[in-house]
């Protein structure tokens, strides 16, 4: 059945791209130049969000992935703090760095803010600290030009913007992470297949028969970015095949590092495997309890193992 | 094939009700309670956002309706605007009232707001008159309480939590208005039905089948609120098939209104189908420039049919 997998060049003859392709295209080289001047600084694109299925072509319904967007936007800010420059590769409307500390229902901002009686709007004494560190750093970064937005909606999109991206980080050769959080369906209907209006109630149960999306992984680590350090992530809802399916992915594409994941415990503990290692990276009770954010401690790690990558690579050049 | 639709007794005996149903359940009682006691009052459910149907139990993937929660949480400020107190049952991170004009990525919050250099924070001066309004409205209804938010993620939430809402809101007869704004699926995989762990990939095409979701206007119409004044909402892509299907629903359901829209226009034309009219609800295409929002001027022809449905209901019980 594997065999029924189109390959990655049969998906991109076959799919339209998105639209707006050359413009993102444009805005994304121009920050790849600008940061590849800069010496030693390093760009992660960093994908987030789950990708949509569309099931109609004037589209109602979806299939989508779980995912707010925490993972990603969170492990953005720590990519920043260690003076990576970052593509931010994202669902629309998923939550974004800096602003996901104030997002949704818990924490509307509005509830910090006060009118000062003079026509003036300031924000509340007690929530004042917390949100000069989160504005400073945020400020700091747009005035950097450090962080560079890209959002997508469904899974053609997502393949066709990584493609494009990664085509581009391939400049910076060894200098480039891709850290791949995002949650890409699976499965896909291909545009042929695809019904043009809403499917209609009324007439029984539902049968969806949907195709399998191309290995991404593949050509982007043989073709489009050979020499960047490449981390995939696995998430997985049964721990007994976690651990053999990340080995299998690196075996597979020949990346760099896989973060594997349990759906109910992927806040406090994940499992970073390499082909030398398989690191448990866990938080404590405590820091748990104190919202320590587990991303500070393990992309730590990956920066460690792309200054061994980076490194390896120059000792060859010599 | 109609018939294999389930029936809502059915479904609610065969499905496991929410476990936060009690403490919504008792908000929602003392909120009827109290709006209840005020002269006039007329409370209404609205209802926003799309549901969820998840593939698996230890949900990784899902099917979702399109819907950013813009109808509903923009209708809601309305009705508050008009004196009604809002039951706003949502889906969870869908756009709410008030902060849904600073909400995502346009218009981030944290570009207006400005360090004061005294360890401080002010919003800047060209964007306070706007955020002042918005403030002072949003203040004013918490204030007041007159607004209950109700999150929900999943169909079968959604479905306990509108039963629940429903027979509450029925104890003030005619005052209550539902206005069922949200995307709710017509397919779900019952619980009995569904997988535990996340399907896997790599073994060929997905097979879906999903059964039909009950139809739950039919109870909710003619055993949970048989007073109340009720709106529904039909969304088609397809322009030839809307009003035949509004009216479907007017007569099969027995309630009082549909507002009908077709996907690609619906900001700025809808359709208000009741059994006696078709009345067409356009913003030219100056409003639509100036930012008018075509709620405004349905909501008000929504209200005075309430208050006629209300009028009506008194000169039977004299």
């Amino acid at each position: 059945m594997e065999s029924m997998r189109i390959r990655p060049s049969q998906f991109f003859d076959s799919q339209q791209p998105p639209a707006n392709l050359q413009d993102i295209k444009t805005r994304i080289n121009s920050f790849v130049e600008k940061h590849a001047k800069v010496p030693g600084r390093r760009i992660v694109l960093v994908t987030s969000g789950g990708t949509t299925v569309p099931l109609e072509a004037q589209t109602v319904r979806f299939i989508d992935n779980f995912s707010a967007g925490t993972r990603g936007s969170i492990s953005t800010e720590y990519f920043l703090e260690h003076g990576y420059a970052v593509i931010f590769l994202h669902r629309q409307y998923s939550l974004l760095p800096y602003s996901r500390h104030y997002s949704h229902s818990k924490n509307c901002f509005l509830d910090f803010m006060k009118p000062d009686g003079n026509g003036g709007i300031t924000v509340a004494p007690q929530y004042t600290p917390a949100m000069l560190q989160v504005l400073e750093k945020y400020n700091s970064v747009k005035q950097q030009g450090l962080l560079e937005l890209v959002s997508f909606v469904d899974v053609n999109e997502y393949l066709f913007l990584l493609r494009e991206i990664s085509c581009s980080l391939a400049k910076i050769q060894e200098r480039a992470m891709f850290y791949l959080a995002a949650a890409v369906s699976d499965f896909y209907i291909p545009m042929g297949k695809m019904v043009q209006h809403k499917i209609q109630s009324g007439e029984g149960a539902l049968h969806l028969e949907l195709d399998q999306v191309p290995k991404i992984l593949s050509p982007l680590v043989k073709e489009w970015a050979p020499r960047a350090f490449v981390v995939s992530f696995k998430l997985e809802t049964d721990p007994s095949i976690l651990i053999s399916k990340a080995k299998t992915a690196l075996a597979r594409y020949s990346h760099q590092a896989v973060i594997g994941n349990i759906l109910s415990t992927r806040k406090h503990h994940v499992i970073l495997i390499t082909n030398q290692e398989e690191k448990d990276i866990r938080l404590t009770k405590e820091e748990q309890d104190l919202g320590v954010e587990i991303e500070g401690s393990f992309i730590h790690e990956l920066i460690e193992r792309q200054d061994r990558w980076v490194a390896a690579a120059a000792a060859v050049e010599k």
